[in-house]
């Protein structure tokens, strides 16, 4: 048992911070929260305490939506929309990642600075390339960091030097499956690139696989306007994009995550709310790259649940109180354009958000109740 | 004269950079520019030549709409609108500088940190007190920065510790010129905090001063729609916000700064034109206190001058790049809302806001063309 004294902020729920200064925290040797406490119990006085002084003791940032490979390009080449910006800057610099040695030095710095960053979890896409991401993963393993790793999927619409088959991506997934079976803190998640670069043969044998494995999903849904328009032409028989992943069992049929949702509304709120889909919400890039502003406020009040990314290199920072600040600025833009019929978003909303909302994928961490687990003592 | 090699950047208009890759720039002993050159001119090959080596050299950053008494609010207090904001978290800052030691204490951070973050000449709003105001004045100078110092004149609608009244705010500017009149670089400006803290008497001195001094103006302009609203109650016979600092004098009658205009169109948008108004574009405080998105781009198309702000305590952060970051960020949300209507904002073009733009009310300072200065030695 170790017993640490700091200032203690978290949110246990998204309406209030729950504060300790100078207050106390029993983590047990697995490294599970026993207690928070303004002041030690008595029976633990003599107890020796690990003392951080004014130091802010917080939850680990959990970043719920973040391309690895793009790492090299954050903070640049930021003048076009989503589609000629994935064309000219984004897929060349994955194609390096079929260089085993640009991967681990690009892997390593990416981590590292994530870290750095205070995140400790993330959902993460990789590249097409399973050497590439096994190298990922392991790296996240070393560190003892958490993380849900995807082996991206993407066979039309894409470079050449990118796609990958139905047939080739099941087995590497299945082998990056093998790979993680090893690492207790990263698993493998279901990572179709987004609804456009995938055929329905792919989509389909990836909602059977994420069930037959019980995996998690991730991929970007309703981020940009001509994305949207391009779905509906690819998938007419959707009711809306949101559906176009549902049809293939790619919608909540396992815990899922989708990025952006710019423009979710109507049946797609819905679907959202019913499937208990994660809205990742990636403020920053959805200013870098002119998305527009997601009703995060709307989303709420429905009861959807919402996490959020930074999405490099959409997002031009891998720090998630950057995103929080951005979530919270958007929300007051759109509070001003809607004469304040969306009241924006507050402080512990959105730490909620960075902390609990997106921590519900990696177990019990997230915020520092009796039960939580405070770090992995592997 | 000096040589200077460096990688030099600038924008000489706002359509695109001057680049120069180890280019070198000569000043002649005034700190004026004799020119710039990729090579070195083989007349000056025996000169010796202070070598910055990889350093970039780019002209000092100019902020246009900054509050220095809310220095130590910057980046918290952040829940509330422009109105509420004032009256609970500004105001209440604002009535410490009647205590110079108060005053000297944050005045000297405030400078200290504008330096450091790049930004060598401010257009200032002080406060009411004419001591504190002399200590702002005195700080600028003796760091050799440039700057419009405004003492604030407000009698109606603002708490009693701040308010001054027309005549003692006439006698404290009158000797606030007086002693500026030995600060080269310093020098004073008209200014009403905003319309509705100004009586009609108020406003009709400071309009008779600016002309009779020919001094420059600056204040607040259509920020918040509730404070639009309160504009047109208090002056009913204006056609606009606009019109209502027109009618006494104060909207280009002498050079005029305008911070906001998020909601500036129309009629008011001709005013601005016509009269040569400079807007002073705050995109940071402009998300945090839920003011709007301000049309940049159509003030840009109608011909409107557009500078930039960081309105520090509404805006978070003393650094003008993030300002120009979240300028080219908030066209690129209303390029989103207006499908695409109004092509967001480029580099070169909130470049050119921060570095020549602004420079212009302070002299031939803001590029680095020949003639123009690149420092003061004195």
């Amino acid at each position: 048992m170790k017993i640490y004294k700091a200032n203690i902020l978290h949110t246990p729920s998204p309406d209030h911070f729950d504060a300790y200064q100078g207050g106390y925290i029993v983590v047990d040797d697995a490294g599970v929260v026993q207690g928070v406490y303004e002041a030690l119990p008595v029976e633990m006085a003599d107890m020796p305490v690990v003392d951080f002084g004014e130091r802010l003791l917080i939850p680990a940032m959990n970043d719920m939506h973040v391309h690895a490979p793009q790492y090299a390009n954050m903070g640049i080449a930021m003048d076009m929309e989503l589609i000629p910006w994935l064309n000219t800057y984004t897929f060349p610099e994955e194609e390096k990642f079929a260089d085993e040695q640009y991967a681990k030095a690009v892997y390593d710095a990416f981590v590292t600075e994530l870290y750095r960053q205070g995140t400790m979890r993330a959902a993460v896409f990789a590249t097409t390339h399973v050497h590439a991401t096994q190298l990922l993963a392991k790296t996240f393993d070393e560190r003892g960091m958490g993380a849900l790793i995807g082996l991206v999927g993407m066979d039309r619409n894409s470079p050449e030097g990118l796609k990958n088959t139905t047939q080739s991506w099941k087995d590497d997934t299945q082998s990056l499956m093998q790979y993680l079976s090893h690492c207790p803190l990263v698993n493998p998640i279901i990572t179709p690139r987004f609804f456009p670069s995938c055929t329905p043969e792919m989509l389909q044998t990836m909602g059977e696989m994420a069930q037959a494995y019980a995996s998690p999903v991730q991929s970007h849904l309703s981020e940009n306007k001509k994305e949207i328009q391009w779905v509906r032409e690819l998938e007419p028989q959707a009711t809306c994009y949101g559906d176009a992943y549902n049809r293939y069992g790619l919608f909540g049929q396992t815990p899922t995550l989708m990025a952006h949702c710019c423009y979710s509304d109507g049946e797609e709120l819905q679907l959202l709310r019913d499937h208990g889909v994660c809205v990742v919400h990636c403020p920053t890039s959805n200013c870098n790259l002119a998305s527009g502003i997601a009703p995060i406020r709307k989303f709420l009040q429905a009861g959807v649940r919402v996490a959020l990314g930074s999405d490099i290199a959409g997002g031009h920072h891998l720090n998630i109180f950057r995103v929080m600040q951005y979530a919270v600025q958007m929300s007051k833009l759109q509070y001003a354009l809607t004469d304040g019929k969306y009241p924006f978003l507050t402080l512990s909303e959105v730490f909620y958000m960075a902390t609990k909302a997106g921590g519900a994928f990696f177990g019990k961490v997230g915020s520092l109740r009796r039960g939580m687990i405070l770090m992995h003592l592997l």
